[in-house]
């Protein structure tokens, strides 16, 4: 397969735009009693129109059977290779958390949680909003570390927050703390198999400060304790604002999301989780950028939550705002998802996506309806997520000829 | 496309059962009078009911146009990348015939043959019977090489044999004596192009061995020589128990596939050829293995045979014994086969195979029935045979997550 290089050294600049809507989770699977997905199920008269002018398909997140966490699904769709290009989850928490993470911090993914008698009772203390968060935060900042090691927390949402330890020698080379299971003590921070001194030395400061955590905690409920997972430095990434020449914007609510964006380049515009607001948004950023990434959430979090009838409104959602993207005349726009997230299986899945692409200088196919049954018989047939952005290019007439 | 390794990285121990049925030689080429090929002359009711609650596609054994050995089809369906991880043939067969080959053995494979007038008459010397074989793999083990050089040799089946050198120095890039047509004399063995000293110094021995075995066999009939060819040592393959965390059997009978399934780490059930034999032995296994590899050899031979309506009846066999099958309710069951062997050719051949694979976490598609036209239209489209141990896995819930 080609490689972001070969693509950047086609890429040209050109006043074209390019709106990828990603519909995260979007992918589903049948309800027993209809036969249909949650995106089938939806009544979603703007999507099906514009697949009827557009060419359809499916995309592979990863590849074949494999389940992806947002970050390499994400970064999938913006071109990378997911695999080589991976981000660590507390990298992107951290980022997302908007701590200004140096390329020598190691970050973790933190949910709060709640233990009685040493054992964890509940992973995520009863999901408390993200307010309580972040008083808990202030108070863990107060911790101090030794040897000139620092540590800054941040609230992420709800249950979640980013921990950054600063200092000389850190290793991220570290294994979760969260037992992934209540029930379960929490596990003490060990260094992964095979990684040297450095682990070692910074699983100690890790554990020194899980301590001193739960001595803060100790008289608070349901939050008395913190689970560390994803420990992570920064990845290096190529911004693909140079790699393909353009102006690149996000517009996602989420943290992660908008951390996924900034680590390659994209400016940030806020917009919160109505779709409305992201249609607004992406209307008044149009004249300053091309490349447009913008994110819808709760399809995952319905998705997630096993809610079906959430899911589908959450998708029906972003149908009802299609007419006034398309009212800005983008060159190319791509309706997909980064993963699936059958209501069914309440997670994410290995599933891959209904995806169209609207261009005036794509071939037509059969398809007749936005959906995953539908979109499987699409011109575009299935294909690597990561091989979207060149189609996109290609569209938006940002790529030189290969060759003489 | 993503490795072993990958995969094994997030493969997790669930107790759920994967059954992976491999119809040698199944995909098939029309009959010119009906348009259908064998498996689509075949009355399959079964394979096509279990069709219509699966997803279906065609599995590339290698790459397109490409005709695969047995060798590379079979770990390709296993995961394994087929070219990198390419066993030799006589490495294959001297495993099968119950060798135990060391690191640097070198393995040919022997065909016993008959020779008029310093010409090869019958490739197959009139394909003797296992017993015959077998004595006369006796007699030529009475040879004695110089300079501390073993040969042994023992018989596979009808009229083939394995033919093992054990000693130092020994390079198994050596050439076929087999001429591959009858009326041509038997081929001295040389080194391959490029080999250096090592696989000369081999040459001479074989070519040495080759000269005893015409006297011992002089007065043979019809079996008074053998070719060699598939000279080869045995790879270092990581074992799939091992990478995916896994109890494996193999429910085979011919020596080749046992030999596969032994190398790759399964341990081995013996059943007979007829097909219910195999579904006995899969029931019998059920409770001690998580991956069963069942393999039906009687649509390879058949369709090398050219015998179109006898590959249809070994087809319709299997068909018979589905029910069986269900009854053990598999998480994950896979009706492939390995390649194509199409009657109209009498050989092997590169096309894709019809795959279903039933699980309750794929979407269905609109495949109603079991054969090469259908399941190009299925949902899973067209893809590697070694991209299918990821989907089983994920099937049966044995993959975690990959990245945040």
């Amino acid at each position: 397969m080609i490689d972001m290089e070969f693509v950047s050294g086609l890429a040209i600049e050109l006043d074209t735009r390019m709106v990828l809507l990603v519909i995260d989770g979007l992918g589903g699977l049948p309800d027993p009693k209809t036969g249909l997905t949650e995106l089938e199920t939806a009544d979603t008269p703007n999507l099906d129109a514009i697949a009827r002018e557009s060419i359809c398909g499916l995309s592979l997140p990863i590849a074949r059977g494999i389940t992806p966490g947002s970050g390499p699904a994400h970064l999938a769709l913006f071109g990378y290779d997911p695999v080589a290009c991976n981000i660590g989850r507390g990298a992107l928490a951290a980022t997302g958390a908007g701590i200004d993470l140096g390329s020598e911090d190691v970050a973790a993914r933190v949910n709060f949680c709640t233990v009685e008698d040493g054992k964890v009772v509940d992973r995520r203390a009863g999901r408390i909003p993200t307010e309580i968060n972040a008083r808990l935060c202030d108070k863990l900042n107060a911790i101090k570390l030794p040897d000139g090691i620092s540590a800054t927390i941040a609230p992420e949402k709800d249950y979640r927050a980013a921990l950054v330890f600063g200092g000389p020698d850190l290793s991220d080379r570290l294994a979760d703390t969260d037992p992934q299971r209540a029930g379960l003590p929490p596990l003490p921070c060990e260094p992964l198999e095979g990684s040297g001194k450095e682990a070692e030395y910074t699983a100690g400061i890790v554990n020194g400060y899980i301590l001193e955590a739960a001595r803060v905690l100790a008289g608070e409920k349901p939050a008395n304790m913190i689970l560390l997972r994803g420990f992570a430095k920064l990845p290096h990434l190529p911004p693909m604002t140079e790699l393909y020449k353009m102006r690149a914007v996000g517009i996602a609510s989420y943290p992660m999301y908008r951390a996924l964006a900034k680590l390659v380049g994209m400016d940030l515009v806020h917009a919160g989780d109505p779709f409305i607001e992201k249609a607004d948004a992406l209307a008044g950023a149009w004249a300053d950028y091309d490349y447009f990434y913008v994110h819808h959430k709760p399809t995952d979090s319905s998705g997630e939550d096993g809610d079906f009838a959430r899911k589908v409104k959450a998708i029906e959602e972003v149908d009802a705002q299609m007419p006034r993207i398309l009212e800005l005349e983008p060159e190319v726009l791509v309706v997909t998802g980064d993963h699936s997230t059958p209501a069914i299986m309440k997670s994410h899945s290995w599933h891959p996506l209904p995806l169209l692409l609207r261009s005036s200088w794509e071939r037509r196919d059969v398809v007749s309806s936005f959906g995953e049954t539908a979109c499987a018989a699409g011109g575009l047939g299935m294909f690597e997520s990561r091989e979207l952005m060149p189609m996109m290019l290609a569209n938006a007439m940002r790529l030189d000829k290969f060759g003489a």
